[in-house]
């Protein structure tokens, strides 16, 4: 157990976890590092883990507790890429210059160590009058399939609960505090496979080409946009990612082509309605053409909104209060376990700026990450008062 | 030089022409083996290799006759494909049950037997008034830039000509007889790259999605017919054989797609035409959408025929007189040397059933080709009559 400096430095913390070298799936010593911490704080500390993930729950406070304030975050990190590129070692965590230099400097581990530092802290200052719940999966980059999910799982069957959650994920586009999210789109993926009959281009009438239907029902799924946005939504975005046919001979007609969509939608939507929507587009061009089309889809969230109301107040007072800015309430940008979250209770996020996340030379100045352990704790403080 | 068998044997030849594994550019002895058939009935025979291309050209008579009638065939063959697959080895020249099996044996070392074979009994027979010219490429399998190609600029260069041509390869469907070539489709392939703006696909207003772009315009190509047919030639056939990205992320907007498409086209149409007419859509695409096209057009023949009169209705009474069937004048199917032998002279194609060509276990039944060397010898008759 380490010695509990107090106030907890954030920036120390997050230089303390890049230097565990935890790509998803590996622990790399980062959730240990935590458990310690929380521990040594007065947290209930239980390891999760499932099917080779590793996942932290800590509680500090009653189960049961009415006012419970949860924070999700990851400590898993995406691969470095070409490590030989990198200006500073990815696991170094150097500070050169003001700014903190590694695998997850942005996403995430410096919200994790905001987030833990501003946990231990105010438990320590100002015991609340309920629950603080910290859940922190080992991996959000990679299948997700153990990871949030399995500690929700384990709350469900623990009766530990959140009455509400905050996810750490970066947030803002340009300056701290420009943004928080309410809600996410949706996602969906189909792989639409095209089988016809293979032949020589000069007999076209012997042969059936499978790419010419598949050009024919990617225009149709293209051609108009799936709507024009709702109110908290942008607009939902079909994205054709790949057709791939590989048939090296510009004289044969192939006889298989293959292509992939994700969509991103809102909540006009459903992954269930749009796989409904593209099934019909593929029967009807299937029907006119004689081509045979498999649909496989892939609906790896539904959208959702936690609707502005009270706790979206409190968490954009906080970040205004600190940064002078009144956040954007967006669901815009990818996925995050707030997908999950947000069916165990009201959901918001709220980090960093996510310029450097998944690239290589991913950075953050150490001052950003000092502000954003004061923005969660003035949270903490409005939230228990 | 052979002992010259009277009259000459185009089953024998056939199944000799076989064993010589002259798979493109290979000679393999294919051509050597003609050349002293030819030489020793007294046709003064040239090699006219380019760039490691063997070409034989082969003349009885004299140089600028009046009359002088054209052979034209290829003794390459295409690659064996799985030889352990093959009932008989391919270069063998088995005869089995009166077929004789092995590459080439349709396409079109047969061909080039019965037309050798009935060249050399007819003017050892009957010598004409005027000349016989044969002109055999050993690629017209392969790129053909330095087969026909270079035999048609060493005559131009030596001032030796053909009055008319038929060229040898197989053109009948069904059964000996019903179909003769007056005319080609032309052939056109257009390889068409897109290039866009990659990014992530919950942020499309960073990125430009090629394949968008793309499904756009090959669905503007592939939308309607180029043509309804003319009065010899068939609709033009415009197939899409390839569209390929590669990209393996299911959340990346790709930048670059790539296609290919190929046109089979009558005379309502040229490379040229064509070539604008996918410039043009292009431009369109790329106007309205931002991505940058580009497009690489390979023109490897343009459409020809000749027209039904005196030299189509000599071939087609012998193909009668000799099969009972009357040959449909067709311009269908793919391209041959004929596409550029239509530029020295009038040129038909005249040939056996080609069901086995390229294909492994490629065979004939034998009596077919001595059929056909009886209607070789009945066109030259009727020319030299």
């Amino acid at each position: 157990m380490p010695q509990q400096p107090t106030p907890l430095d954030p920036v120390q913390l997050t230089a303390d976890l890049i230097r565990c070298p935890s790509v998803t799936p590996e622990e790399g010593g980062a959730l240990a590092l935590l458990e310690a911490h929380l521990g040594a704080a007065g947290f209930a500390c239980t390891r999760v883990d499932r099917n080779g993930v590793p996942n932290l729950f800590a509680r500090w406070g009653a189960k049961g507790a009415a006012r419970s304030f949860g924070f999700n975050g990851h400590t898993d990190v995406v691969p470095v890429g070409n490590e030989a590129a990198w200006t500073h070692p990815p696991f170094s965590g150097a500070l050169v210059d003001g700014e903190l230099w590694g695998r997850g400097a942005t996403d995430m581990k410096s919200g994790v160590a905001a987030f833990v530092a501003a946990a231990v802290d105010f438990v320590q200052e100002t015991p609340p009058e309920g629950a603080i719940v910290i859940a922190i999966t080992g991996d959000e980059e990679g299948p997700g399939k153990d990871g949030t999910l399995a500690l929700l799982d384990w709350m469900r069957a623990e009766g530990e609960a959140m009455s509400v959650c905050l996810v750490g994920e970066p947030t803002c586009p340009e300056h701290l505090g420009d943004m928080m999210k309410i809600g996410r789109r949706g996602s969906v993926t189909f792989r639409i496979t095209a089988r016809g009959v293979q032949g020589h281009v000069a007999y076209p009438h012997r042969a059936n080409n499978p790419l010419h239907a598949l050009i024919d029902l990617l225009g149709r799924m293209t051609a108009e946009p799936l709507d024009q946005g709702t109110e908290h939504f942008d607009a939902s975005s079909l994205q054709v990612t790949t057709v791939d046919c590989g048939n090296p001979a510009n004289n044969v007609i192939p006889a298989e082509a293959r292509a992939t969509l994700n969509i991103r939608f809102n909540d006009l939507h459903s992954g269930a309605s749009l796989t409904t929507w593209a099934q019909e587009l593929i029967d009807a061009v299937a029907a006119e053409t004689g081509i045979a089309f498999t649909l496989d889809a892939d609906i790896s969230g539904e959208s959702f909104i936690t609707p502005p109301g009270e706790f979206v107040a409190l968490v954009a007072r906080a970040v205004e209060a600190e940064t002078g800015l009144v956040p954007e309430l967006s669901t815009s940008g990818g996925t995050s376990d707030a997908r999950f979250m947000k069916d165990h209770c009201p959901v918001l996020e709220f980090g960093l700026v996510g310029k450097t996340m998944h690239k290589v030379d991913e950075r953050i100045e150490t001052e950003q990450i000092t502000r954003l352990k004061a923005i969660y704790a003035r949270i903490l403080r409005e939230y228990f008062a």
